[in-house]
């Protein structure tokens, strides 16, 4: 059966275009393998907030991308996902530079999933760590999502 | 003194620009006053994911600035802030249309405080429910923020 | 059908012991309903950490309790459920004193709850206030359980 | 100056008593070094809730344990600390057996911590994962805690 990563590839290679929310925030899927991707993003002015810092709602645009799509990889073609719940610490200001954010899968069942997330900067340093909690979707659960 | 509700009571009115990530994501502050403030904003398709469905960093996103204007809204000129986490529960998917986000703090104290956030559609259903905690940052530790 | 909730009202009334956490920690259940209950503790110097404080792993024991049991009086007698995560704010010391932790649905679908609890001290006060997720187990998932 | 990791030590060998929850709960503090702590608990009947199992509460009362003392032993005599918040994830049901909860700071900065821990089971399985947020308190905000 074709699995979900086969398309989620064809994103990360550019045969398919990325969803809306990666070009309006600017993020880019360099890397995926079943429970675990790597998204990169530039901050830059345009994601500043009212103190000239990173807004940390953008933290977790790309965290929830790069879990999401670590759970997603792990699905089947007739499967699909909710993310329930995400909580994310912020652990040092950001003004701009490139951040990665390295989803993984923690633990997964048959219908709920624990991801956790890393972001950091160009030095390398723990910028914000988040985690989710994924449910799959199955038949008609997964039907018309 | 002059308090930092001043300030954002301009960015309401258009006296003061609002924050590039408004302007990149789209939303509004529309009600402010300490301790509460309202975000509007239109989900549309810029905001999609793969299973073209709104992002939920973007609900992240609108609850983060609800969230943190409210704290704001309770503190002095020489006060800063910063969110230290945040917690997420996505209730409902949504496809497009008008979202609401009101911000409150549950309780301050002298340096941190606890906030929650709901999200509802145009139905006034909650698509999301949201916390954070926020701590104050004062003299040196404001200083360069 | 027999709802869970005759089971769990039994407790309360005495008919059936409270569960063996509850007397080993000390707390009671006072109020149950579909979607809200009502749990009552006395923190004594045997719940003290190294501080001489309430151990806040307590308070999560008296608000996981009140959460789980208004979303068990929302189950049919075939149904059962698992709490897939917990999160509090611990928002004021406590030495000693009566405490309430009030557990109350805030959003329920077929498979997965959102609960909220608050729990305040004798004078009202709000000490904690805990959210967690539940999700309803049922054939299968329920069996062995 | 005298680190309160030395009354912590004190407490690990038996030269000080435990702490009264830990003698109610059952714990025990087997492992402790500046930003690392490890608790131990045997899980039995005492423990369970209305459906057999360990309540889920008292993996918090072990994780708040192995994160707060892990923290405790990064600061100066006269500094304390509080929990803000904590965060569990449930992840496999228990019934009986010996758990392992092993704390450690991800990240300290001068006055906040973000802190997790793994509870495993007697198998090596990862049962909970929990995170926490520490803040430090100094001079007037330590003094009567």
């Amino acid at each position: 059966m074709s699995k979900a990563i086969d398309t989620i590839r064809k994103i990360q290679t550019g045969e398919l275009p990325p969803p809306p929310v990666a070009t309006l925030i600017g993020f880019t899927l360099t890397e995926v393998e079943p429970g675990r991707a790597v998204i990169e993003f530039q901050a830059d002015r345009r994601h500043a907030n009212p103190m000239g810092t990173l807004h940390g709602g953008v933290l977790c645009d790309i965290a929830d991308a790069a879990m999401g799509i670590a759970y997603a990889a792990t699905l089947d073609e007739d499967e699909t996902f909710t993310t329930l719940e995400l909580k994310i610490n912020f652990l040092k200001p950001v003004r701009a530079g490139r951040l990665v954010a390295t989803g993984r899968l923690v633990k997964g069942g048959h219908t709920v999933g624990l991801l956790e997330c890393d972001v950091v900067d160009d030095k390398d340093r723990l910028v914000a760590r988040a985690s989710s909690t994924c449910m799959t979707l199955r038949g008609e659960q997964a039907a018309g999502r």
